[in-house]
C-alpha cells in the first residue's frame, strides 16, 4: 500500500469534529503523507461543509503541508480509489438526537444518544445509510479501509461486517480517553499505560491496567479513582466502592446507565426539566463553534471544541490510520469481528478488544484475564440486543426490533418496548425507509 | 440396579405435597416395586411429618400395597443405601418465603419465591443445606440418584453439580404442566404431545410443539392460547399477541416477570395490599390442608391439594424414577449439567432440556430448533446471575451475590441490589451461616 | 405423517440384499403398513431387478400382505411423494470395486471397499449420483427421508448434508451387529444391550457397553472377546490385549485397517495371490445368489444371503423407518449432522452416534463418556480426509482429493497419493464426470 | 520489572550453542543490561561447561561489557530470583539421540531426534527433568519466565503448562529461519517480512507471507522456492509442485517426514549405511567445535558453529527476552498455551503461533487465514499424539504412551508401536525413572 498518493475521505466532513482531525493529519504528515483529503457531506449540510472546508484549508496553509482539501456532495467521486474512508454522520441531525433522548423518557426509560432505546432509534436511521455507502466502497474502492466513528459504532460496524464485504474497523474515543486518564493519575506518558479491555462498544470493561509494567488495577479500584473517569456527554455520578471492588474491573462511563439505572434516570429527568435535553445543549455548543470556525483569522482548532465531548476521536483515528499505513504492528483497542476472541459471544458480531494493527488491518489479541459471569452476562444480553437491532435496522424487521427493545436492560418490558418502538417509527418516519 | 428391595427417601417428607407422591407410588407400584419409603423431616416439622406419615400409611393400606413407610428425623439412616432420594425442603418455612416476597417490594422490585431477589434469598438459605445432604449421600449412598424438586431448582441442581459428586437431576412441574395444557387444547392424549424446551429452570422457552406429529407451534402462538397457560402461583396476565409472534416460542409462566415486569409489579403491589403476600395465602391453604390430612377417615389425596400449586410435581417425579429404574430410554424435560447441549451457555451449569432417560440417568438430546438472539440473550444474563448466586450461596461470597443481584433483570441497579442484599442478610441471618 | 398410503422407494432395488429388506417389511407390516414399494434400478441392472422384483412379489404373496411392488427404471416416478427413500447403489458395480481393491495395492497400500484409497475412489463415483438423486427428492418429495446405506455411508451422508436440503440419515450395520454380538456373548436379548458409540462411519468406538444395566465394557476388553467381533468383509485378525486395554473402548471391525495396518496389508496381499480380491469373491457369491433367487419356488429369503456380508442392514433400516413412522422416541446409532454433539469435530460433518428417533428424524444424544486423545486424534484426521473427499467428489476438486489421500493414515505419503489418484482418475474415467 | 540487576540463567549452559547466545547478549546489551549470567550444567558435563564458560568470559571481556558470568552445577543457586531462565538440555546426551534415531529404524520407521518415535523417546527422558526444574522455579523464582528451547519443544512446553505454574514460552528457530529465508529470496530486510504461522512446534504451516505489505504466498508456492528452505538437520528433498499448490501454505522442514515419509525413510537408511546416523555426525561436529572453543585466543563465536544446525536459536531468544524486558508489544512466533486461538485444538495444549509480546508475556494473535481440513487434520492427530506423550512422560503412563505411538503418522501400527516402545523403555532405562 505504501504508495505516494494517499487519499483519505471523511464522510460527514461538515461535522464540528473535523478541525480536530485536520490538526491530527497536519501533525502526522511526516508519517502519513496524505495527498488528497475529501470532505463529503449532504447538501442540507452545505453551509457547514463550506465553513469547515475553509477552516481546514487555512489550517493546512498555516503549516505549509501539501494536502489538497476537496469539498463535495458527490461521495462516489470521493470514494473512488480512496485508501481510508471515515464516517462521522448523524442521520436526522441533532433534531433526531433530541427525539432519541425524549421518546424513551416518556415511558420512564433513559433516553440516550447511543445506548438503550435512543441508540436503537439512531441505529435504525444510520445503518441503511452506512450500508449504502458500503455499496459504493465495494464498487469504487474495494481495498479501502472504512474506519467507522458513527454511533452506535458497535452496531454500525456489525452491520458492515454482516451485510457487506468492506474492510472495516469501528472506532471509539473511550479507550484512548481511559488510557489518558490513567496516564494522568499516575503522571506517566501515554506509552507507559497498557489496558486490557474486553466488551463491546460503549460497554467495555478494563480488566487489567498496567502502568510501567506494574498491574495497578486493584489499586485503581480500591481508590475509586474511577469516578474521575469522565466523558463529556455522560453525567459523572459517583461509583459505589463496594460495587467497584466486586466488579474487579474498571467500568466505562456508559456503564452508569446500566449499573445506576435509577439515579441516571432521575438525573436525566432533572436536567431535562432545567436545561432541556443534551441534544439542545449540544446544538448551542455547535452553533457557537461554527461561529468561531467562520472567523477568517482562525487558523487552528479552537480550544472550545473540547467542550463538545468526543475528545481524542481524531487522535485515535490518526494513530490507527498511521499504524495501518506504516504496518506498525502495535496495539489499539478497536471494534472488529469477534471470530472467537471473546469465546462466549457469537463469531460474527463486533467486539471491542485489543488488536494488533498492521497493513492487513486489525488482528484481535487473546484476552489474558478470565472473564467472570457478571461481566459476561451483561455483555451477552446487550450483544443479543445489538444483534437484533442490526437485523431490524438492515432488514426493516419489526419483530427483531421489538425483541431487541424488550430485552434491553434499559427498557426490559414489552409494554414499554411496544410504545417506544411505535413512537420511534412514527417520529423518525422520514429516515426509516426500510420499514415502509 | 433392578434389585428387589427398592428404597426411596423423601427429604422434606412432611410437605403438604407428599400425599400426591404417595398416590403416584401406589399407581406406579407394578412398574416400581418400592419396598421402603423413608419420609425425613426436621424436628420442627415433626407434627406435619406425623400427619403426613399417617395419611401415607392409610393410603397404602387402602390399596393393599406392600410399601413400608418409615418416618425419621435422622436423614443418615434414611439415606443409607437408598436408590432414589428426593428433596422438597423449604429452609425457613413459609415465614422466610414471606420475607422473600416482601423485601424486594420495598425497593420497587418484584418479590417472588423462586425468581429475582426472592429466589436469590431462597437460594442462599437452601444451597448449604442441600450440599450438607449431598455429603451424606456421597458417603452413604454414592450410587443413589438425587432428584431435586427444591426451588430454585436450577440453582440448587447447579450447586450439586459444581460442588459434589452426587448423581443429580433437577425436576420441575412446568414442562409436564405445559404438555398437559397442550394435550387439553388439542384434546389428545399426553403421549401425543412432544415439546422441545430450551432454557433454564423457570425460564424456558418451548420452541417446538408437536401434536400427533404435526408442528403446531405457530398455530398456538397465533391463537394466543398461551395466555391460558396457568401456574397456580403466578398471576395470569394476558400476553401481547404481537410480542408472542415475534418471540416465535411459547414462553413459560415465569416469563411474565421478565417480559411484563411493570404490570407484574403493579399486580403484586395490589394483591399484597388486599390479601397480603402469596406466602400468607399459601399458609392458609396449608393449614386447611393439614386439617384435612388429619382426618383418620381420609385414605386418598384430597382434591383440595390441587389448589396448592405445584400440580404434577409427583407425576413428573414418579415417571422419572420409573424411567431410570426400568431403563426406559424415553424423553423427559429435566435439569442437568449442560456439557455443551446449549452451546452458548457454559459447560458446567444446569440447563432444562429434553433428555433421554435410562438407568445411567439423563442424557441431553440435541436441540433441533435454532435459538435466536432474543431467547439467547435473556437466558445468558439470567444464567450468569445463577452462576454468581451458586457461588455466593455455596461459598458465602458477598461480592458474587452483589453482582448477581445487580445484573438480574428484576433488580438491575446497584443501589437497589445493595439495599436488598443487606435486608436479606439481616432478616435471614439464622439461615445463612456461610456469611458469618 | 401417519397417513394411510405409505410409499417406500429402494434405489438400487436390484441389489442382492433386497430380499432381506422385503422380509423385514413383511414382518414389520403391522407397525409399518406400506402400500407401495418401488424398486428402482438402472437399465444395465434390469435383469437383476426383474429377478429381485419377482422374488419380492412371491414373498409378499406368501404372507398375504397388501404391499404393491413396482419395478421401474424411472426414479422420478418412484420418488414422487415418497415417504422413505433408501439407496443401496454401487456405481460401476463390482468391477469398480475390484479396481478399488487393486489400485492401492500396487503402491503397497491397503485396498478396501470403503476405507482408505479404495473408499476414496468409491466416494468419487458415488457422490455425484447421490446428489443427482437428491435434486429429484428436493423437487418431488421434499418431506421424504432419505435413508442412505450406500457406502462410504459417512461421506455420502455428509455430501447430502452439505450440498442439499434433503432430510437424510446414514445407516450402517456395524452398530446393530455389535449389539447382536454382545447380546450373544452375554446370552441376553437385544433390548438388554445398550451401546454408547462415538465416531464416524466405519471408524467408531464403543466407549460404553451396558448389559442389563451393568457396565461390562472393561469386562469385554479384558477378556478380549472383541476379537470375535466379525464382519464378513473384513479379515478377523486377533487384537493385541494390552492394546485393547489401553484403548479403553471396543474398536470396530474396520479399525484393524488402522491399528494393524501392516498385518492387514500382508493379509490382503496373501489373499489376493490365492483367491483374487474380495470383489471377485463377492461376484461369485452374487452370481450364485441370483441363481437361487430365480427359482420360482423360492418364496423366502434364502439362507445363503447371510454369506454375502452386510447382515442386519435391512433390520437396522426397518427399525429406523418404524421409529420415524411411529414417532417412537427410541435410540438408534446412525449417521447425522454433527452440530456439536462431538465437540471436537466441525459442526457440518456427519458423525455416527446414538440418536433419539422420532417423526422429526434423528436427534443426537449427548455423549456421556469422556473421549480421550487417542480416539479423538484418529477420528479427527480421518474426518478431515472425509471433508476433503466430500469436496473433491462433489466439486471435482483435484487439490482437495490429493490432500485427502495424502493425509489418510492408509496412504500418508504424497508420492503414493499422486500415483494412486492418477490411476483412480484414469481407470474410473467413465464414472467421474465431475473431473472432466 | 525494569529493574537494574537483570539475572539470566542458562540451564544446559555447557551446550555448544551457548557462544551464539553470548554473542547475542553482547549485542543486545544496550537494550538488555544483564548483570548476572548463570551457566548451569550437570557434573558429567563439567568439562564442556568449563570450556564454554571461559570462552564466554573472553568474549564478554573483548567487548568490555559488565556481564558477570557464573558457572555452577547447583541450579537452585542460579534460579534464585532469576528473571529469565532458558533450558537447552539433552538428557542422555548424543548417545541417547543416537538410539532415538536407530530404534525406530529397526522397525522400518523414521528415526528422528524430535519427531515420531525418536522424539517420543526424547520426550520421555526430558519431561521429568524439566518438571523438576520447574519445581525449583516455582519455589525460588515464581515470577521468572522460563524460555524453553529444549526439544521436543512443543511437548516440553505443554508439560510445563499442564503440570506447573511456571510462566513459560517455548521457542524454536524454524520461524525466524523461515523469515530470514524469505527476506533473502526477496532481498529485503527482516523487518519487511511478516509471516502468519499456524500449527504446533516442528509442524507448522506458513499460511500467509507478506513482503513489504504484499502477500507473496502464492508467488512463493508457485515458484517452489520452498525447496530451498533448508534446516541443517533435515534432508532437503525436493517438494512436489502440484502438492505445494494444493497445500496452499508453506510447509516447514519437518513436514517432509510426514508428507514424504517413504522417501525420507529411504534417505535415512541410505545415510545411516554410509555415514552412520545424524547423532554420530553431530558428535564429530561437536568434538571439533569444542576443540575450537578451547583456544585461548578465541574471543568470538567461531564460524563453524553454523554447521551445527539450530542457527538463529539465540537470535530468537534474545529478541524474545528483549521484547518482554522492554515491554515492546511486537510480534513473535512462539509456543504458548492455546486457549482457543486455534479453535480446533484443545484449550490447554501448546501451539506455535504469532504472539504479541509484552512484559506480561506472550499473547496469541487471532489467525486471519482460514485453516483448511488438510492442515487441520494432520495437526490434530499429531497434537493428540503430543497430549498422550505429555501424559505418558509426566506420569509414567504406559497406556498413553502405547496409544501415542500407535496413532503417530510415522508409526501408525500397534505391532510396531509395541516393539519400539519396548526397546525405548529398555535402552533408556536409566533416564526413565517414571516408568519404574
Amino acid at each position: 500500500m505504501k504508495k505516494k498518493d494517499l487519499k483519505i475521505v471523511v464522510i460527514g466532513g461538515g461535522s464540528s469534529y473535523t478541525p480536530e482531525l485536520i490538526e491530527g493529519l497536519i501533525q502526522a504528515y511526516p508519517m502519513l503523507p496524505v495527498k488528497d483529503l475529501y470532505l463529503v457531506d449532504i447538501e442540507e449540510g452545505g453551509e457547514k461543509l463550506e465553513i469547515i472546508g475553509n477552516l481546514a484549508k487555512r489550517m493546512i496553509k498555516k503549516y505549509d503541508i501539501p494536502i489538497n482539501v476537496h469539498l463535495t456532495y458527490d461521495r462516489r467521486i470521493a470514494i473512488k480509489d480512496a485508501d481510508f474512508i471515515t464516517t462521522q454522520i448523524r442521520v436526522g441531525m441533532l433534531e433526531a438526537r433530541s427525539k432519541d433522548e425524549m421518546i424513551p423518557l416518556r415511558y420512564n426509560c433513559i433516553g440516550q444518544e447511543t445506548t438503550g432505546a435512543g441508540g436503537f432509534a439512531k441505529a435504525l436511521r444510520t445503518v441503511p445509510v452506512i450500508l449504502d455507502i458500503c455499496k459504493d466502497i465495494e464498487e469504487l474502492a474495494p481495498e479501502a479501509f472504512l474506519l467507522n466513528f458513527t454511533n452506535p459504532a458497535g452496531i454500525v460496524t456489525e452491520a458492515v461486517i454482516k451485510y457487506t464485504n468492506v474492510k472495516t474497523i469501528g472506532l471509539c474515543n473511550l479507550p484512548i480517553g481511559t488510557k489518558m486518564q490513567v496516564a494522568d493519575w499516575y503522571d506517566v506518558e501515554l506509552k507507559d499505560v497498557q489496558l486490557e479491555m474486553v466488551g463491546i462498544n460503549h460497554l467495555n470493561w478494563t480488566t487489567k491496567i498496567m502502568v510501567k509494567k506494574t498491574n495497578v488495577t486493584t489499586d485503581i479500584l480500591n481508590n475509586s479513582r474511577e469516578s474521575e473517569l469522565q466523558v463529556r456527554n455522560i453525567p459523572n455520578l459517583e461509583w459505589d466502592r463496594a460495587f467497584l471492588k466486586s466488579l474487579k474491573a474498571l467500568p466505562c462511563a456508559y456503564h452508569r446507565y446500566y449499573y445506576m439505572k435509577d439515579k441516571m434516570l432521575e438525573d436525566q429527568k432533572k436536567k431535562v426539566a432545567i436545561d432541556g435535553n443534551r441534544a439542545k445543549v449540544v446544538m448551542e455548543v455547535e452553533k457557537s463553534l461554527f461561529e468561531k470556525y467562520k472567523d477568517p483569522e482562525l487558523q487552528d482548532k479552537p480550544k472550545e471544541l473540547e467542550n463538545r465531548g468526543g475528545a481524542y476521536y481524531s487522535e485515535a483515528a490518526i494513530q490507527l490510520i498511521t499504524s495501518i499505513y506504516c504496518n506498525k504492528g502495535d496495539t489499539h483497542i478497536v471494534n472488529v469481528k469477534n471470530n472467537g476472541i471473546i469465546p462466549f459471544l457469537p463469531s460474527d458480531v463486533s467486539v471491542e478488544v485489543n488488536c494488533m494493527i498492521d497493513s492487513n488491518g486489525a488482528h484481535p489479541i487473546q484476552i489474558s484475564t478470565p472473564i467472570e459471569p457478571h461481566i459476561k452476562g451483561l455483555m451477552q444480553v446487550v450483544k443479543a440486543y445489538e444483534e437484533l437491532t442490526v437485523k431490524s435496522a438492515a432488514e426493516g424487521n419489526y419483530e427483531a426490533g421489538l425483541q431487541a427493545l424488550t430485552i434491553h436492560p434499559l427498557v426490559g418490558d414489552v409494554t414499554k418496548a411496544k410504545q417506544i418502538f411505535k413512537d420511534i417509527l412514527y417520529e423518525n418516519a422520514n429516515f426509516l425507509p426500510q420499514f415502509h
